[in-house]
């Protein structure tokens, strides 16, 4: 008999209690749409019955491939409420790319908005697991090889309702693909437990209400929109969809729709800072920035325009935010140099999650010196299950019963961590994952180079940026252009370099191994951490 | 092999993150005392070492009775910090009563402070489990029988740390009694998961926030102070602890300490509002009522000083409050007549429980048509784990799979809750229960006396008060006052009637069960409910 005082935690109660305490409050404001929670629900649970009549079983893992949507935030309740799996894939990547992840994830069926689907031309034909496709079509039109119009899938379900509930709550929920250091994309296993306090979590640290106003700048294929879709639900406030990040159509809506909350990389808030239609925000304006620590330039002119900033730090593997850089008494007095300054560092633990260590390579923690070097490690409820289909690189990431960020801080004697390096290779752009390994392998694949080396550098507006530094095979011949375009044909295009030098030889140890450090010194001159 | 993407749910890793992130900020307030979280964490880690090396173990109990001080919100680290558990004792009930306790409870250590250990002196002699008894100085003196004072127990302890886990979510963190309608106290079990999950839900419906100055009107022994001890905590706000719940002392620390939010039955604001110190609120002030629906003139009167009311409704058994009085679009637009009816309605579920449904003796809901009366039942991670050493009891409690509250109530067509009724034999008088069963045992005990009813009424001050109505027996002849002061030498005086009326005959059925609802209706007579 089921215990009368255990409820498996799920973010599925969320929808469910807001349908029942707000039916008819603002759920979703997108354009002209406006879903109240009762349709909100409705729509999950009646998707919920579609999936299941298309075959769509426990466990069985449904691709999405669509912008910041209604539809995509619905599917983050309906593909859960019949205990499948949700796969939000970055709309940013290559087809080819988008195929390792369809293949891997062995979703069968793919849902796509039509502005996205017809990428997906070269690839489809030869996909191993996908049996449907369904087209969301509202803008562009459905490039022909898609089986389902949207409306057709919907048919197939009823209103009956459905339990907001599941059987474990370390059922996976979410799986979201992080392109990690190899390129070769790693799939991060959320679990309904760890997504429902994460989203608890999101709601105290970004201080949202029931008034929450939250605009979607926050791609929700990100750690699931860092668990946002799940928190701005529970708490009743009102999600503002967005289909793309333009700074003046931001504008229009913080002016218009009364948005309270957002979430961004620091670019993005250099984007709004910059548009012509900045100035000051009609209402107190909660920012939650994570993926580059925000610089003062930018937290001035964000608090002189009369907004909030909330420091987070996070992995996909950790749920997106597992630090914030709690306030101090004190810290509202400071000059925003200061404050800035403060405001930096990575901070400490989410309520939700154990304490943040940062270690040494024998796993003891460094002193908290504010100098001393050491790995950021984490574990706990707000730690991934795993990586799909992955056991190896599982047990790696988990070593020594922690998981390893892969990034470099120091641990102030304040107990807040601050980031200063990364050991994988990755180059954070624009809060967007880029494996330098992966540029290198397309690099290298170029006819003319012998051999390159792909480090990040600081760029002002998107945090980092890869460069490239190239080696031509003997009597070759080519340009940085030419290498450039040649990257991007083979990935998605932010991820190409946007400077190739071509050099004479690289920097190498006595044994041969690339020193790549040698190579970002010069290009980080003059900066204090070699992250951006 | 533990995993890593898991940690037990506890409220003792919230003092732990505290103490880290603020440790040199302010905790607890009293009097002159100022305690920062470090030194918060070190007395309980220092005490949990204590409680070890005097012989408690894992899941041994550890009384106490105390009022609001810093000893009693330390120890809701300290006692499940070595996996023991922590029986708050309330500090009105008798000796004789609290004895049933200690012994019920099995509890090896007391821990008393000497403003009330005194009126244990009948019966500490006589206690079947008790074998230390701690005595916290600091009002009154050590009444002589108490073996250890509370210095010599920290002595005994050391400040290495304690790891802030526990080995399994669902193991009891503390036992609180409750009356219930027999008078026989049951043990309600908490989890170290229900309190985690309850205490977030406070913050997130309070609207707590690191600047919280939170002032302790609410005994810490109801239901471990509704979980805000754990609560607050975690927030890393300001508990200000306080002895005795005297108004001008509430508003000389309102005035000078910023106090942002206070928990207190609707009687205590009637104080407040009553004392010759009232005055608008220096700052924002959000209370949090519960244990009766606050009135339209108290609500009004609160809002007028600066307040805001959120209403709360909940028991022992759902480790306080398990639904509020969610906002709605537009209440803020209200009159205060129209605000006041809507807010002492007793609402929704809290975002961490399950649905509150209102059932039919099938166990079917009833209709939502504000008309149709049903028990109030729940279920779900708000719900005890089971009373103590009571299966049977337990049993009871959980027929069908759900939380029997013996509460009435109407359901709202727009799903909010209504109380109208009690189905138990319980009166609540200033947030207290009282049961009438056991007030009819004493009062029977009176040599006068043939039989008696004894029912709740409406009072101004305390919402209800138990109201006597006796038939003596042949050639007998007593007073009200005899009666009244015969109840007071058995029980805790507030569980005494206000009033007895000596009659004739009671009502009965032809069965000769005694119709209490015949003597209710009118003493009611003008009331909407027949609770207060």
């Amino acid at each position: 008999m089921s215990k009368v005082y255990r409820t498996e935690l799920t973010p599925l109660s969320f929808l469910e209690r807001s349908a029942i305490v707000w039916p008819d409050k603002t759920a979703i404001l997108y354009g002209d749409r406006e879903i109240d929670y009762a349709e909100m629900a409705a729509h999950a649970t009646r998707l919920g019955h579609a999936l299941t009549a298309s075959g769509i079983g426990e466990g069985d893992r449904v691709a999405y491939l669509c912008p910041n949507t209604p539809e995509m935030l619905i599917a983050h309740f309906a593909v859960p409420l019949v205990s499948a799996v949700l796969v939000a894939i970055n709309t940013r990547l290559s087809a080819d790319e988008i195929r390792t992840i369809l293949d891997h994830s062995g979703a069968t069926m793919l849902v796509g908005d039509t502005e996205l689907l017809g990428t997906l031309s070269p690839i489809v034909s030869d996909l191993a697991t996908v049996t449907e496709i369904v087209a969301i079509e509202e803008v562009g039109s459905d490039p022909g090889f898609a089986t389902t119009p949207y409306a057709d899938l919907l048919a197939r379900g009823t209103d009956d309702p459905l339990p907001w509930r599941v059987d474990d709550e370390e059922r996976t929920i979410s799986i979201n693909y992080t392109s990690g250091t190899t390129g070769q994309p790693k799939g991060v296993m959320y679990t309904h437990r760890g997504a429902y306090l994460n989203a608890l979590g999101e709601i105290i640290h970004s201080r949202h209400t029931l008034d929450s106003v939250y605009l979607w700048t926050l791609p929700m294929f990100h750690c699931n929109g860092w668990c946002t879709t799940w928190g701005i639900t529970a708490i009743g406030g009102t999600h503002v969809c967005l289909r793309q990040v333009d700074p003046a159509v931001i504008w229009s809506l913080i002016d218009t729709k009364g948005v309270t909350h957002l979430n961004a990389a620091p670019t993005v808030l250099i984007g709004l800072a910059n548009d012509p239609a900045a100035h000051p925000f009609p209402q107190r304006l909660t920012i939650t920035t994570a993926g580059a620590p925000p610089s003062p330039t930018i937290i001035e002119t964000m608090e002189g325009l009369g907004a909030n900033i909330v420091h987070v730090y996070g992995l996909t593997e950790t749920y997106g935010p597992h630090t914030v850089c709690e306030l101090q008494p004190g810290v509202g007095d400071m000059n925003v140099s200061e404050r800035a300054n403060f405001l930096s560092r990575q901070g400490v633990s989410y309520i939700i999650a154990d304490p943040t260590r940062v270690v040494d390579d024998e796993m003891n923690d460094v002193p908290r010196d504010a100098e001393t070097l050491g790995e950021v490690v984490m574990r706990g409820n707000n730690v991934m299950k795993g990586y799909f289909a992955d056991p190896d690189t599982t047990h790696e990431a988990f070593r020594g019963g922690k998981f390893h960020s892969g990034d470099v801080a120091v641990w102030h004697p304040d107990s807040y961590i601050d980031l200063r390096d990364r050991s994988k290779d990755i180059v954070i752009s624009g809060g967007e994952n880029i494996s330098t390994i992966e540029v290198e392998r397309a690099i290298a694949s170029h006819p003319a180079v012998l051999e390159c080396a792909v480090v990040a550098v600081p760029h002002e507006r998107w945090g980092e940026r890869p460069k490239a530094f190239v080696v031509l095979k003997d009597g070759q011949d080519t340009t940085e252009a030419d290498i450039i375009e040649h990257v991007r044909g083979q990935l998605a295009h932010f991820k190409a370099p946007d400077a190739v030098d071509i050099i004479g030889v690289l920097p190498k140890t006595s044994t041969g191994k690339i020193q790549k450090y040698v190579l970002r010194e010069k290009e980080w001159a003059g900066y204090e951490r070699r992250i951006n």
